[in-house]
């Protein structure tokens, strides 16, 4: 059975995440549905990342066997349309084929996500569930710079779920910068993996340097104990988006 | 009754517009029904710009008088926790005493739109409603020259709904540039005032310059015969966002 690489975008707000759950709606549950209704075959789409509920992405990678060829552009226009019609937010941005070793979550070599903040008094009107608002005016200068400080190669336990299955909780982070553009606030973080949660706690300790209750030692002290007690309060999913998954030797990407 | 500006961003896409009508959804009557429910009494909210059903906000401006003095910030809070109480996808950005004479329609000299444009095969999946998705590709280099064509004084009956009720079709385009980001294409467009979808219909007939069905020629020629018969197909709403409203000597303003 042929290989297929799907690159996906979808708004994680009606979703339980990515991963296929009974009974409630799941991304990779539409995206099977959609190849369901494609070519009446159950089958099963494997993604780089399991997003959690209400998670985002720019640009989740998945592959998936069919029973026959397809041109990429036909396959992609076929999913989307079906997905269309069952109203899913989700998109196909790209389907292509893939060597038979291709494993979108195990052939990655860095994840790279995106967390935006909307930092002003009024709420989001246009943005609604697609970022976290922060009413208290955040200095993203010294979140920047106390970021630097969980780069490299450390224990995160204080930056994991409890249910986090991550075998050990050693990561190496190789990115975590927050620019302020005007009201938003991103933070860029990229590491080879993450563990469970990993993005939203940095983020949610990093909020309390912006706001002045932590100074940047604060969060390094938080970090050197790897203890999950130590961790400020987890970002909400609202702000989160898995923005690129990136492979060796793929054509095209880098 | 002291008189109050209020600057609101809204998500267009529950609402028939801004106006009051009976019995269904706007902008205007979410703000109304928010006052209403903050001193109890019912008053008008009147806005710089009507804008159309599915049309956003970045920078709505409307005045109020209100039976007693408020502090800015408290106003501001006390509307927003209304509009969210409500779901409401309507936010007072900012809320500050005005003069008497300042009117929000009148007292405005300039209004900024910006268009959005998904130029991409997939459909959006996060940006939904907030973009006009075009699968054909468009050239924005060819739409912003066409473009600079419509800029200056003219009588703009091509791109004027039938139902505007504007007393002249003569108005002064000051800026329409198209510019392209990845996959988005923004169309800024500012004038002292528009005709009623002037800017959907001028990006409607831009977008046949950007697949090439029209040279920039056809777009003169369409200007130019201020016939309404000759306008493209005119841009949906998802796509428009009433920007900026400009107004003389307003500190903080320009």
């Amino acid at each position: 059975m042929p290989r297929y690489r799907l690159l996906i975008e979808y708004d994680g707000g009606p979703y339980a995440g990515w991963q296929r759950q009974a009974d409630i709606p799941t991304v990779q549950q539409a995206i099977e549905n959609a190849l369901l209704a494609l070519g009446g075959e159950s089958l099963i789409v494997k993604g780089a990342g399991r997003t959690d509920a209400g998670v985002h992405a720019l640009g989740q990678v998945a592959h998936v066997d069919l029973a026959r060829e397809w041109k990429g552009e036909k396959l992609r226009e076929a999913l989307n349309a079906h997905l269309a019609l069952a109203g899913d937010s989700v998109a196909i941005l790209a389907a292509e084929p893939a060597a038979d070793d291709f494993d979108a979550r195990f052939s990655a070599r860095a994840r790279h996500y995106l967390y935006r903040i909307l930092n002003r008094r009024a709420p989001p009107a246009i943005e609604r569930g697609r970022v976290w608002h922060v009413k208290r005016a955040l200095d993203a200068a010294a979140m920047h710079e106390a970021a630097q400080l969980l780069l490299g190669k450390h224990d995160f336990s204080t930056f994991r779920a409890s249910l986090c299955q991550a075998k050990s909780p050693v990561k190496t982070l190789s990115r975590l910068d927050v620019v302020r553009d005007g009201d938003i606030i991103e933070v860029h973080a990229s590491a080879p993996s993450f563990l469970h949660n990993q993005v939203r706690s940095m983020v949610g300790s990093l909020k309390l340097v912006g706001e002045g209750s932590w100074k940047p030692g604060d969060l390094k002290a938080a970090l050197d104990a790897a203890d999950r007690t130590r961790c400020g309060p987890v970002a909400p999913p609202d702000g989160l988006y898995l923005a690129r998954v990136e492979y060796q030797s793929i054509s095209g990407e880098d």
